[in-house]
């Protein structure tokens, strides 16, 4: 099989790599001369067989991935198929296949998860779309799943949109665990009893109720820098997590975890908490409490 | 009426006041030879008339207040009655009204609130006790208690420990008050499409739905400091707001919005996140994310 | 003054009540022909001065309101101005301004808190839109607002889109106030120490840092049902608090104590919870915990 | 090595068999006579060489371990070492420690994870105690923790109770988890795009940032019982996550997701929220907004 692969960053050239691994041929392009394979979208279209072409997008979900869709819509042909492996938001999805469709172009959107580890361990890919073109695309998905049975690192989970709301889910989810360990981890590092938090951490990576991937990554970061030293509190959100709550908003369901770990994030990157201050100035009026100057630098300690 | 006050901090030389003025004849005592109207805790009870002696105690929660009741126990008679008014923990009620108990001295636990406003505007009050000994110190109660029905300012909310009960609850929904009133400030700032946040606010002082006293008071301090440039984002927390969500832990009673707040006043005092550096730590090793640098004054932008 | 008023409901007919009784002239019209003063809006729009026209829509709003303001856009004309008082969304403000500009009408998003107690008491309003359609309109804002002075029930926030915005964030306050007594009151209520629960609530409304309107409110519905044994635990929401929380999430602002109170509307109800079904699982897998069947009747204890 | 076990409860049982199966010789003790391998305490101890036995108490926490403890400060002799192997709170470790201390007999306090699982994949194991205690009962560890490396399976945490406080932080961590698996599962099947929601979380399972054993479990449960129909969303919480949130609260730790955990399970079982009552009878209050009637069976449409 020869697919395209468009989008060569970190993602996409370890996904390069995978597949050419698996005895895929892949031809890439990237805007980046350093690492595409051919100077432009045209011949990777051209290098690809007509009629049953296979493209994967693996660009910056929004508007990278909307252009580089227009484009292809322009240089396809009835029976080619574009995958959008990127982390697009899933309400885009049906817009993408809709465009691609009016010149007889698939579209399949698949989630893929496993970060810089996927290279090695394979990817996990939840997919939309029609059955025939997934069916199309599978050897392309079994090269990128990781080893063993494949509903256990692949599902078709619905029609189109269906995949990139499978992985904004698994995004959303992935917040809640990292917040769970994360204020466990700052509970064991507060308390003088425990004298080997990153041994506790450790031992807990087999054999016991919390043992996961993002335990034994947790417990390797400890390794590498005990006690986080090195490392600000200050924490990004990449929009799967925000789009994770408005959905659940929206279909009213409770997720009470969920939100929690995404308002961390919001709070850890506030210089200042204009809520706070509104607090502080709160508990100023009606208590006489003292307040925190607001100087740079100056601290006074609280009544 | 004349009754003995000890503590004549903020709050109890406030109440020492608003009793005067109500005709109540008060001996007050404090360490602070200032304000102290007796030089020992031996005068106040001997200025009292014995056997009928109501004393209210006004001074720091925890050991202070155990150790007065500790002196007190020693120095009252029988058919005497000490009211603790501070914000004591309402356990710790039972074990003082037994210590006093057993030279039959008459235990009081009072809830107080209002705050510095309080000597205007009269203290809402929740007693927990014995119905003869409320009965008792009716006319210390009415006298502290605001203008208008007896109801709407005082209630004898059940046995010993019910009023100090009453204040816990009360000060727990109060942080879930502010943290409302905070959230939906830092919404309206957050806002460009809103030009006048402060005046926002003080349209809802009258008529509307959200009206309060808490919101008067957050108008007054943003008209005094608009954006509340000069105050600090760091919020203190007092103990009631623990004692409340540990009550709602051991009762199995879901309090979401009272703990939010809570924990969000201990966020508001931490420099770094031992937890959010977790995550931040954990996004890096699954997705090779940026992080910031720990390094004081350095700030890196995130990719 | 002479104005129009479209949607003569709960809210409209009190409004044109307190309208009339400040001396103001208003023509309602409603689909209902037992309510409206005139048949059909061209003449409820033929009976107002061309040119200088006010006409106030309080309709439900979407779709409702979207349907009034575009046929008012083509029976209005230039000098003319909309006032929109339902609980638009507003993001919905800029698009109806924009449509009724095109003819030269003006438009006003106005935000109305007060509920069915407007009538006697005012309603807090916020407004946006252009200064001088505000001055125009503002006989009708003083004569709808509270007694007092008019910076404390009205606010011009900014420009089309700001009132409703500003009552968006209100609602979403009034959610987590809500909650935060309703915490309160099941804290109160779980403690056998506590004898007199709607006591102690009524204690709080004088003089006490949580003394509010809403606080009056829960009073008089527990005096008039102790226990609230006549109500279900089944609570709706209307739509502001998702657009709330949606914008904090748009924003970047931590809103816990504004989502907690609107998740736990979504958790009052559902029937089952999926989620703690799944949770429940979990428990069932790891540790061999009993579960509940799911058989309706029937509960099983727990081990 | 020969040692005692008290308490052959399922976990008890299935730690005799892994014990046995490592070589290690067991005399097992339970008040069952079914399961028992003495009719009593003194015989367990008596089984045991003097001045160098090793007995491992694994009964339910609180007032049975703390008898069993008694019993075995009135059996055992210097140089005896009790291992308390239950999910005992670890505030109870350092009396526990005492008591024995008295006689000369050693303490640890060993935290357990694994489950019913634990016979076949080994015991995550956290311990705490003097360290020539802890290495006097290796050979006990290491033949209940998983295979592999030590230090993946088994921590000496800290002096006594640092075993127990892990292990309850691992549990309040495990809260936390389950409830993002929760709610991320209410996602997928809130929403119809998703025609494969078991698949969808198989395919998490390799190679995703998400995947662990709780996620297997979960997938086991729905492989089982898709939809989860036979099972009732009631869920019971075994005190070590309401001990973790005190803990964070006593060292003002922000733990917003372990709360909420937690705080869903309280709701999960509550037949009638007392709070939402009282959110319901506010809406009807300001709004006139209907509410559903009490009454069993009846529910009305909300307006």
């Amino acid at each position: 099989m020869h697919i395209g692969l468009v989008g060569l960053g970190k993602m996409g050239a370890n996904m390069r790599t995978r597949l050419r691994n698996a005895g895929i041929e892949v031809t890439g392009y990237d805007r980046n001369p350093d690492v595409t394979d051919v100077p432009s979208l045209e011949e990777l279209v051209a290098a690809l067989p007509a009629g049953e072409r296979v493209v994967w997008v693996m660009v910056p979900a929004g508007k990278v991935t909307h252009a580089v869709i227009e484009d292809l819509a322009g240089l396809l042909t009835a029976g080619d198929v574009v995958i959008d492996g990127g982390n697009s938001y899933y309400v885009d999805d049906k817009p993408h296949a809709e465009l691609l469709g009016r010149t007889g172009v698939g579209f399949i959107d698949a989630g893929v998860s496993g970060g810089v580890w996927g290279l090695e361990n394979g990817y996990g890919l939840m997919v939309g779309g029609e059955p025939e073109l997934v069916e199309k695309a599978m050897p392309v998905f079994d090269a990128l799943r990781p080893e063993g049975p494949r509903a256990e690192g692949f599902v078709h989970a619905g029609t189109v949109g269906a995949g990139h709301f499978a992985k904004m889910v698994h995004n959303g989810i992935e917040y809640g665990l990292m917040q769970a360990y994360a204020e466990g981890y700052e509970l064991l590092a507060a308390k003088d009893l425990v004298t080997d938090v990153t041994g506790t951490m450790k031992a807990w990576t087999r054999g016991t109720v919390v043992r996961s991937w993002l335990l034994d990554l947790l417990v390797q970061a400890l390794e590498s820098d005990p006690g986080l030293g090195e490392i600000d509190d200050w924490v990004e959100d990449s929009g799967e997590g925000r789009w994770t709550v408005d959905e659940a908003i929206d279909a009213a369901v409770p997720v009470p975890v969920i939100s929690a770990a995404l308002f961390a994030r919001f709070s850890s990157r506030q210089e200042q908490s204009p809520a706070m201050k509104a607090v502080a100035a709160l508990r100023q009026q009606f208590g006489g409490h003292a307040v925190h100057a607001a100087k740079p630098g100056v601290t006074m300690p609280p009544e």
